[in-house]
């Protein structure tokens, strides 16, 4: 049974998951790189920018899960590129030619426009298609593989809301971005559908963890 | 120097210390019991509610802080009583003939009323002030004690605001109630201030202390 996850998305302590001020010079507004560096101080992140060292800790456990066992990826709009992004023919994402996801990677957009193959195994498909229709087509391109729902905030929620989420690993950064886009609005009583743990890191991180109740 | 104390604040995961529709019925609202649980589990609960047992580890250290050095509490009139409390000549609190504060006890109202002495050292003073006047009488009351902030969120936020906590104890808990009174609204930047821990219990809530840098 392929399972629809969602890996290291890191929240505020008032529950933001990005902040204000979206552009193309500050991908999370005014949060800055804030809510990210439990990530990049990981032995994981170090590797993948070619660098040595890097904690090897319960961060790094926890960020190390974002890989094994994903076959494709569902992201938003937003997290594609910077507000207007669809307006750029040339624009494709912010992670230079060998993107991280190393799978087919579904970007929700009314914009659609061809599909653009990447180096390493990346290829970004273009949908125009509620939750449910995205995660079917992901859930074929992923073969028996998992697919990760890669945020941001607002396609996570309404993933949630759909009741398509069996596994969230969220990161709750000691914070307070004030403003932004939260991510648990108007999901009254969810812990009834969900093992929840939450174990803090020294780093100072909790990371948490809902992991659906098999019925 | 006399500090100001918030000790075993609940808050949801999604950052509200009190749910909707609070009545005489329903303190809490909807919310109900389920932000205080953990509390309830502890020995100094039972032994408070004259009970064997309860648990004696992490959350039991943590609630116990309630107590030891405090001179005098503030708490706002969504806490003293449900609303339209001022209206009964009667009222005198949630707590019955002695109630568990054993100090002076300021009760923030825009209907200040004569003062009313209970059992076990706990007399109940209703000022009409703003944070800064209410806990210059506060500290007048505790002598060289500190002085416990005992919410709601409304007046923890607005002590906070006003750059008048010393130390803040938050437990969250893993349920997400959806809607109720905020905590952390218009915080933007708090950290900066304060040193943040947070650690996870083995029960689920996780306590998150603030204590403020000394610059």
């Amino acid at each position: 049974m392929s399972l629809t996850r969602v890996h290291n998305f890191s929240l505020s302590l008032d529950g933001f998951g990005t902040g204000e001020g979206l552009s193309r010079d500050a991908p999370f507004g005014h949060a800055g790189e804030r809510l990210h560096e439990w990530m990049f101080a990981t032995r994981w992140w170090h590797r993948m920018t070619g660098r040595p060292g890097g904690t090897r800790g319960l961060d790094d456990v926890f960020v190390r899960q974002f890989t094994p066992g994903i076959g494709a990826e569902i992201m938003g709009a937003g997290k594609f590129g910077p507000p207007g992004w669809h307006e750029d023919p040339q624009w494709k994402g912010w992670w230079g030619p060998n993107p991280p996801f190393h799978t087919p990677t579904f970007v929700l957009t009314h914009h659609p426009r061809p599909s653009i193959e990447m180096e390493g195994g990346t290829t970004f498909h273009f949908l125009d298609a509620s939750p449910a229709e995205a995660l079917e087509a992901a859930r074929e391109a992923a073969g028996d593989q998992d697919v990760r729902i890669g945020g941001g905030a607002t396609v996570i929620r309404d993933f949630i809301a759909a009741g398509l989420i069996d596994h969230l690993h969220v990161v709750v950064v000691p914070i307070l971005l004030g403003r932004g886009v939260r991510l648990w609005d108007g999901l009254e009583g969810l812990e009834k559908n969900y093992e929840v743990e939450a174990i803090s890191s020294p780093s100072g991180v909790t990371h948490l963890t809902l992991t659906r109740m098999v019925l």
